[in-house]
């Protein structure tokens, strides 16, 4: 790629300013301005810094790049049903390149295009590759969703489908082989996550708690069940899969969609009574819901098959300073 | 320094979850939430990411660095005239080290405690070390200060002193020897700058124009004149130093003061009509002001000394994609 000899300030000004459309200043003042927000609105703010070899690969390109770094974002306000309103990006990069700059804000736009949000400032500088974004939603005060609401007797659910992510890292590391369309569809599932930002809305009222799925189910229902002081049975053969991870052997499935991470669904409860509510709010939202489980009094998580017997194979969250992807 | 074990989520808690004060909900859920704010308030957003060797050398203690990570983000709320409310810290570090951490994390809380304000949420990662703060405050709408409001006539004020961050640098780079006591306290300004949080807020009103000293004099008035429409002539004899700068050479004194960098001071403009008022809100939040120059209709910068002779130097802005600090 073309190396350039823009300067940090003629980068901001050509790549990343843009008019805002509904904070009241964007890129290039000391500050963003935001709101006032409705009166009893909550602002919800979160933040996820993604680093090469960590939360990507170097072989992405650069608009699926800029598309995740936002998305894994969005999802966190999906997971608080919030709407999503703005974000901020800074940006480290070893050199100005052009194509990977006009790849990644070609990408990162095109989802705050579909989600009618504005970039309103942030930085850029020198250095090892590194994004880090801050998103900012609007939330009814009160009614956010939280990790810890669960109740025992609720419902566990999850959007989409898990563990495709993982498969698909499983391909690069070069432990499974996938037919070109199988391969390219997990990839892109890897790649390109969509938040679940409408269903999060949807789900205020309904769910009792939820999280995101971004270090693997096991992990990240055990940050619900410990926020919530309950514990939990889900169903592992009850969890939604695509027919591509479902080509492959048990074992690797359960591995994927247990432990895989990356697969930015939803996991939430509800009480057992407001099933058919959830199940019309999802469809309203176009995406598809499956119940893989129940919240228990009894502390702890036990997974089991669908004969009800305890499953033997061990489970551990993704973290990011224990392991490469 | 000992290198811990310490997974993600065990760093999370044991370093940067405390109750907060003024947040709704705090570190540990997908979203932190934030307010409502008062009627009428705007939320302002700043974002900065801070790479080791662009923004701070290797030998600055990790105590130092926490201060500074947070100061240069309240430093931009200063700008605009917002009272902090609260920040997301992302952190992205090569290994978990206790001692790196303990010092980062007691300097970060001992500014925020100054300030009041929380640590609401953010990420945390391996891989090079970068820090991103982003700073949330809160302005009445309509009353921020931004880069835009500078008017002919207007005169120019800086706070503080400046060039004391850019000398100790040349201190390090070996150009410049400085005795011992003189060091420690340039050292400690480009270390530990102190954001003008309260002379911002003091100045809302007051002021027409306002920006945080972080490129250097020349270029951030630069900012300020190119989104005001304007030209400003300033009198770098009128620039107030430091008693270690006033020992140096002239020619240094004004590289230090006019392109130096790192400053965090407030350049701000106001009618001549306030300037009485402007000394007297100084004075108030116990920081020095000092008059440099004025705005005019022509455009373009114009550096004169106190005989009214255009400077022959040139100075040009600090860009963290040329130079390395």
């Amino acid at each position: 790629m073309a190396t350039m000899t823009l300067g940090e300030f003629d980068l901001i000004a050509r790549y990343f300013t843009r008019t805002p459309r509904r904070a009241a200043l964007g890129v290039g003042d000391d500050c963003a301005l935001i709101g006032p927000l409705p009166a009893g609105q909550q602002l919800a703010v979160s933040s996820d810094m993604l680093v090469e070899g960590r939360h990507f690969l170097s072989t992405v390109a650069p608009d699926r790049l800029g598309h995740k770094a936002l998305a894994v974002n969005l999802s966190d306000l999906a997971a608080c049903g919030a709407e999503p309103i703005a974000f901020t990006l800074a940006l480290a990069m070893p050199r100005v390149e052009e194509a990977f700059l006009d790849g990644f804000a070609r990408g990162l736009f095109a989802l705050a295009d579909e989600h009618g949000i504005d970039l309103v400032g942030g930085d850029t500088t020198a250095g090892p590759l590194n994004i880090c974004i801050t998103v900012f939603g609007a939330v009814p005060g009160g009614q956010a969703l939280l990790r810890s609401g669960a109740r025992a007797g609720d419902a566990l659910w999850v959007s989409g489908a898990l563990g495709d992510a993982r498969l698909a890292l499983e391909v690069f590391r070069g432990t499974v082989a996938l037919a070109g369309g199988a391969f390219d569809s997990v990839r892109r599932r890897m790649e390109c996550p969509t938040p679940r930002v409408a269903l999060g809305q949807a789900l205020r009222g309904l769910a009792t708690s939820a999280i995101d799925l971004s270090d693997g189910l096991v992990g990240d229902l055990g940050h619900v069940l410990a926020r919530s002081g309950v514990g939990a049975t889900v169903n592992a053969d009850a969890l939604p899969m695509s027919a591509a991870l479902a080509s492959m052997p048990r074992a690797l499935q359960y591995e994927c969609m247990l432990a895989g991470g990356d697969d930015y669904e939803l996991l939430f409860s509800a009480p057992p009574t407001a099933a058919r509510e959830v199940m019309a709010a999802a469809e309203k939202c176009g995406v598809a819901v499956a119940r893989i489980g129940r919240v228990e009094a009894t502390p702890g998580l036990r997974i089991v098959d669908d004969a009800g017997a305890l499953l033997a194979q061990r489970f551990t969250a993704f973290d990011h300073f224990r392991a490469a992807p």
